[in-house]
């Protein structure tokens, strides 16, 4: 019965999702598309368009209701759902994100972390144990696993995806500066921090060039 | 005389930039834009049109120059330009961040981190020496600062970025969960790691669904 949600909408749910839990933060209870629009800086009738693809959300007329619009968006997100997770690669990067995730309020965890340093063994991060890269196999067999955060550099990236899915991983948060081939059916998100980095200082070099135009 | 690029362009370049890299790396030479749609996974008509945008790029018959096509890339993205950066926040992904790019091979230099942690001072993450968040102006005020790194909590972000471009910063790269009021001209480049991950178990409770169906 449900309809299909086109991965544009999506991308932009997280981020009503989060003005959504400031303002219930914050104590309001209703907020027009207008007033939406105003603080979110998109037009109110995107606003409409994308909250009509989840039904009914409150009665337009009075304004949306921001606690229900909050937790339908949960439940759509998944917010609500507890998600298992495996870090593989537990240098620095990973061990802040392993951190970041067992200490947010989000019923997501990390349930254990990989690597190949011989050094890291036993030792944890974000209170997730780290084990030795050939154990992860038979970890995920054991183990309910959703989520595979890889955090591994860009050369052994591709190789440890194609093992993860053979291993059957359900999706995979890749902050490896590649892209992985991977079957459909499993849900890859990235996060290239270089890309980011890159188009920010492409912004700063064209800003340079119009102050001096 | 140059032309605008639209941002969309814009944001395709990294990939484009990894990509061409790689390639080079592999000392591949030259490379049409069919075989770079088949690896890329993009029409051979949008690598033709976005590499329109930057006028001659190698000679399209006989496709296009790698090495010239990579550094003019480079050129373009600013990633031959040293850019020096300060990190806002020295926790865990703060040192993380601070590492990756003062361990990276581009120009870029974090150069010093502020902390409200009174412990943190005097000590160091990526090389950057850590400073009292108070000092954090009259730092920027006595080096050249191009870009802040602001990896602290979502409610100490909006402030300090209101500090941060007071005191003349010129780009933010922000890690915090929560956009930043920043005026026209300073550009601002957002990783928002949970919309990613909410993203994430979006399609993956999707294809759940699907796997029932």
């Amino acid at each position: 019965m449900e309809k299909e949600i086109s991965q544009v909408v999506i991308r932009r749910l997280p981020r009503y999702f989060r003005y959504l839990e400031e303002l219930k933060e914050a104590g309001v209870e209703r907020i027009s598309s207008q007033e939406l629009s105003r603080i979110m800086d998109v037009t109110a009738s995107q606003i409409r368009q994308d909250f009509n693809n989840f039904g009914e959300f409150g009665q337009q007329g009075y304004g949306y209701n921001i606690e229900y619009l909050y937790n339908e968006i949960a439940q759509i997100l998944g917010v609500n759902t507890p998600h298992t997770m495996i870090l593989i690669g537990a240098g620095n990067l990973g061990g802040a994100i392993a951190t970041f995730i067992n200490t947010s309020r989000l019923p997501y965890r990390v349930i254990g972390a990989f690597d190949i340093d011989s050094n890291l063994y036993g030792k944890t991060v974000g209170s997730a144990l780290i084990h030795p890269m050939e154990e992860m196999p038979r970890f995920i067999s054991e183990n309910h696993v959703d989520i595979a955060v890889l955090t591994v550099p860009r050369s052994a990236a591709v190789t440890i995806a194609q093992t993860l899915t053979a291993c059957g991983i359900r999706a995979i948060w890749n902050f490896a500066h590649v892209d992985l081939p991977v079957p459909d059916g499993i849900p890859v998100e990235n996060v290239h921090l270089l890309d980011s980095l890159m188009k920010l200082t492409y912004n700063l070099e064209e800003m340079k060039g119009e102050d001096h135009d």
